[in-house]
């Protein structure tokens, strides 16, 4: 199985004014996402609207990322769904669009049983037969993936590559390192300390608004420049904390519209969009942070 | 606001062999409840495998049962989804199709604000302008509806008749009905106790497979004969405690299949269906329950 | 092994201005109750500020309350503490002092295996060698005693009677009757839902300041007169809203000020007293629910 | 405030075969860790048996280590106790005693209000006017100390100096560092990562069975050495998970009795010592780890 090692921007979905996906908005992140030099993205995850989007959407999505990548960066496409039939299509339609890789949140809503997020995992695997992830978000699934679980997914999944780890349970990755899985970190306030216990890379939302400042941390790290990465995992951290205090999707979508001079849409509802107010807060703080404006 | 009142059966969704909405099967779990002496149904709800199910399923599930039911009992239609737009327009078919009210989960999967909460009721409420119900389960939404969210829904959702009250806070049972809300119990462990601090009724899926034990409190407590809705109360324990033993929808749809003679199916994956042993050990405990058997 | 059946307030442990026990405030709180015609006591409990007393404290409220008792009524004594040997010293104590039963909370602070639990039980209730009740509540403790847990304490402690069931698992109130213990509800707002499905009374902090509230219950749910046993509990429900507003140490020592004309003193540190204005609210809403003066 | 940085063993209190605190084996515990070069002890803490400790105890101990260390290490004195008074008891005596620091964990059992947390830390660190920590442990206390509760203590605590942070939101470790405090990561699993994002040192109970560990770790980050660092924190991890593994006071202290030749007897009831198989296990577990037998 070959590591994925880096840096991957959880990709917004852009929205129409109509509340469609925005493929010409979508192809601009991902481009200047690119020529920042990103390793990959993870796309239609929990910061991509996940399971907000229709099956189709998630289909479109999956064709237009590898169109665009052009075998340039390694894509990871979410395929979760309710049952497994569902995130099974997604995942056979995913593999036949050419992305490199999938990933899968547990079932949630109903709680399941080992056994049953094995065997559920087992056949999504199996769909698309690329290496595959598991999506560690137990704050929205309700289900933590230690790793007593994943070993029990190991031994059936053969796909298995690694996991996105979103769970408060930090020093897990150490373990799942251990056990041979590609850890990429899901909270980008903790790249570089994921880094120093295992952690191939990191794979967040705010990334994709500043990818250049999970890249200077990435290639400190790899020079062994202690001192430059901790600067720029504190610059980082500024960064982030924007999109914690306005709303996650909102913020990161507006704070993209601002970046690339590209309207990329407010929240599907339920969620709801930036206020005006919110919006003006949110312009000044950009600016205060010296993201420049990018043309794409 | 009419009260909603009664023993109200969460109905399975019975599937045929090849997992689909089998509907020859689901007109008979519902007669079979009909002629027993329920007061209505909560369709497509947690029991009902609810977001599980497609949109064109949930739709046609209206139809059938306000069809089956001939306004002879009360239909609660279940519409929540992961989207406002889906739930809403679930909420259109349902009450063009005749239910007599609907019901919806807060947003799951993300965490919503309480202005969000708020505003996905207000538009799914406005959408089949039929009284409407909350369904408060922490527990699958990560979500809990208290009485302060419940007094801000209650604001600005007009159609506000009540809820299915399924989370551990027992107590708020009072707090709910002091608000003026038909608070119908989600537990059907807690049906006579919920009654006495001010429960309107009960809603939940046991009740489904052996619904003269739940009426039978019901009758009893409105007749203020406390010895007789405790006894059986205690025996609707013993049926509920079958389900939580082996699995809530697989043994439901097995036991309805034993005691009605007409297949059900398995529940949709990643639910695991019982294994034969499971099986046998459920028909076996059934039996020493006198759940005879029944002709529909 | 006896049943211990009726109303047991949860008594608090008055203060004098220099913040040691009150013993003659004590006195008359007991009497107060004992005159209202409660079965008995649980005392040094949550509400009697259980682990911020002093050992001696503890003894001697032990001694005081079976001297005032005389036998009239059961007083459950609380002797939890960190270590096993403190708890089983305070046991043994109480025994000798004359109480009728103990009761004690699991350990705390640190996460204890059900072995060290077991054992722990084991111990203290050997050295009182009286009727013994768990004290189930997580919200302090840390640990749920669950049913398989109370199942292996029933096996290794012969002394074992019941439980004050204070966690939020309400239905385990007819698990905990069916094994054949005392199972006193801890929270007052749900003693007569709890009585309907085999609780065999109730313990709680606010029955000390309006005994007569709960007797009523206890009284018509006796008599199995239901509509009066839901009208008292209603009654009884708003007289603890009062605690669950103003904090509840802190507000039932007014009330119990108030209405005895006894200084009953303040909260231990670190828990604060009430503001000059919570004060005087409180003493408006107890007017208002027409608890009347009493003279003891 | 002077920073307190470095490596801090969570000191083990031995106990004699009666049960009493071990003045002799203390006493060559610290000075092992002494001679390994460590920065500083936390003593009567999680690791110490803290609230297990009679308050005379506590006191001694504070005299012993202040002599002991003759000031050659800095020792944080633990004086958290269900009461204000106890705990501000403990602390004039710390002052009294030597110690360089003291350092307290929230009120417990009781939940208390924003306010009571404050005004007991204010009394506490008053008491001994000495450098204060905060002990943000929420698995034990039930309160975690967010930013927000820390800003507030901040503001009326002028003793304040630090915290140690062994709560699992790992990312509230820069927020500490950015409120000038010096922040001691409580996990000795994490210690090189809480260094990349401001901690100052780290504070745990397995330090002190093998401090040149942890030491390692801290002389290779200090070079700016991220490989050694790396590799020092690694095996330091393998050390740590033998006592998440065995229980961890029985096994710490089991541990150090092998690794010292001097025993320090079992941990204090409710908590229950190794069997002699479990001891046998980690007899040889040590082994393999390669820690070799000291003569202090």
């Amino acid at each position: 199985m070959p590591e994925f090692r880096g840096v991957f921007p959880a990709i917004i979905t852009p929205l129409t004014p109509e509340g469609r996906f925005n493929e010409a908005a979508f192809r601009k992140v991902m481009e200047f996402n690119i020529q920042a030099g990103v390793h990959g993205f993870w796309i239609a995850g929990g910061t991509g609207e996940s399971i907000l989007l229709d099956d189709e959407e998630n289909g479109r999505m999956a064709e237009v990322a590898a169109d665009q990548s052009q075998g340039r960066v390694t894509n990871i496409m979410h395929v979760g769904a309710p049952t497994t039939a569902r995130a099974a299509k997604m995942a056979e339609h995913a593999a036949k669009s050419g992305v490199e890789a999938i990933c899968c949140v547990p079932p949630f809503f109903y709680r399941s049983t080992d056994e049953a997020i094995v065997e559920h995992y087992r056949t999504v695997a199996a769909a698309a037969d690329l290496p595959f992830f598991i999506y560690n978000l137990p704050q929205c699934t309700g289900v933590e993936i230690t790793p007593v679980l994943m070993a029990k997914i190991q031994e059936r999944v053969p796909q298995l590559a690694g996991l996105k780890h979103s769970a408060p349970t930090f020093s897990n990755v150490r373990n799942f390192a251990k056990m041979g899985l590609s850890c990429l970190i899901g909270n980008c306030m903790l790249m570089l300390p994921a880094l120093t216990i295992g952690a191939t890379g990191c794979v967040d939302g705010p990334i994709n608004t500043a990818p250049e400042c999970w890249l200077e941390i990435w290639n400190a790290y790899r020079d062994g420049d202690l001192k430059r990465a901790e600067v720029a995992q504190d610059r980082a951290a500024d960064v982030c904390a924007l999109f914690l205090e306005f709303g996650f999707h909102a913020a990161m979508k507006a704070a993209l519209s601002e970046r690339l001079g590209v309207d990329c849409g407010g929240p599907r509802p339920p969620q709801l969009p930036l206020t005006p107010r919110q919006r003006a807060e949110l312009r000044k703080k950009v600016a205060e942070l010296e993201l420049d404006r990018v043309t794409v």
